[in-house]
């Protein structure tokens, strides 16, 4: 711990989407105990690939755990999203100074992005007005060597403390398992999966499907999120939920007849 | 039907987050149905609010079934985007020549985007090469008047057969109740919603939430989608899947120390 790092004032909302019980988010917590009080409010299980989905038509319930001494929070039978707003409107009793979302098992660069749980949580904390970084190990394995992801963790939170975010803007960190060899600014690679599901029969006779699927890059560049992780870097991504493609609409007319 | 807008080689594959068996699906496969060959592949049941999600833990079960006719298609126990995904790999034996997603009992204008499993299956369609529109109608009801969103619908699908769309981008479309009184193009509008979570006691005395809230714009402009439909008018966004900040990516250097 670097004492100069810590401000007892500081309070620091910790959420994922790999739930409570992932090794990810323990480690993100301690890392934020470094700089902070810490509450951690994430879903009570695997929330994987629920993109930015919020749950309104089930009863959402809170349960209050602990860990340990220092690490604490309230788990919910609900999504990323919805820990946030829970947070911001009724389980904390004051505002956080920054919303840390992971440390997520598995890349969350490229297209990624949008199916990402743990990307979903730290844009609605930015929506709602907290500085927010989404932070992803590429490695699935939840015995993956997460002392990079910790270390480029600090480094993102001390950036963003030191120079704030611009309303409306939210970090997206991503690193590979391992030491940290450094972390570049990088843009959303254009991609897309290509998909195959895999049919199957199941013990009644019935076919099911699972999804699986590799993912293409589809434009090139040293600076994409996904080429800077190839080359060992972390990736850190500014992203933004304004989904207006504005060069398209500057050349509409104002009707569509 | 205007027999000029018909051409039976045209595939247009139509999905929706509501459920295959919500009225506004039947409309959209309707509207369709006067432009060419229709195949339905939506989830069997409800799924609003689960933004762009993807089911990766559970199988994915396929049904086949029929409406009348001319109308019929898959039911898929997944996801907007699952569906999408089945029908480009598995469920259609040729490629659509257009994807429309809707009608959804709902605005998905503003910040609701993000949210929207409706706005999710066209651009999944969208990053999957296809030509793809959102159809959503402001009001909730099922019974609404769904008359301006159908003409509205056979506009936008004309103007996208004439002019085509450019790779990645996607048309969200939505529509006031009643009778249209015209398009206009718009820009998604800055906005959040003001939660509150109602507090309840269930008959076992354990505490549980319910999410409500309103929608707050967050800025000015008559060209923003949520003003248009406040005058009156159906609003056509052009949107993409690039979250990139750009300008505040190109004001940082190659590393994050």
């Amino acid at each position: 711990m670097t004492s100069n790092d810590y401000n007892s004032d500081r309070l620091i909302l910790v959420c994922n989407d790999d739930g409570i019980f992932a090794p990810g988010i323990r480690s993100l917590a301690e890392v934020a105990g470094e700089f902070g009080e810490v509450v951690i409010i994430a879903p009570d299980r695997q929330q994987s690939a629920v993109g930015h989905s919020i749950t309104v038509s089930d009863p959402l319930r809170v349960t209050p755990f602990q860990i340990n001494a220092k690490i604490g929070g309230h788990s919910v039978n609900g999504t990323p999203a919805d820990c946030i707003k829970l947070g911001h409107s009724k389980l904390l009793n004051r505002k956080p100074d920054i919303v840390l979302s992971g440390i997520n098992h598995g890349s969350n660069a490229g297209i990624n992005i949008i199916y990402s749980g743990t990307v979903s949580a730290a844009t609605e904390a930015t929506i709602l007005g907290y500085p927010a970084i989404a932070i992803s190990c590429t490695e699935f394995s939840e015995t993956a060597d997460l002392s990079g992801s910790r270390e480029a963790t600090r480094r993102a939170i001390r950036y963003v403390l030191k120079n704030g975010l611009p309303s409306g803007i939210t970090l997206n960190l991503n690193v590979p398992g391992g030491p940290l060899k450094g972390i570049r600014w990088a843009k959303q690679a254009n991609s897309r999966y290509i998909e195959s599901f895999e049919g199957r029969v199941d013990p009644h006779n019935k076919p099911y499907f699972w999804i699986t699927g590799r993912l293409e890059i589809l434009d090139d560049g040293d600076n994409l999120d996904l080429n800077v992780l190839k080359m060992g870097y972390a990736s850190i991504t500014p992203i933004q939920y304004d989904l207006t493609a504005h060069l398209f609409y500057n050349r509409q007319n104002g009707d569509l007849e």
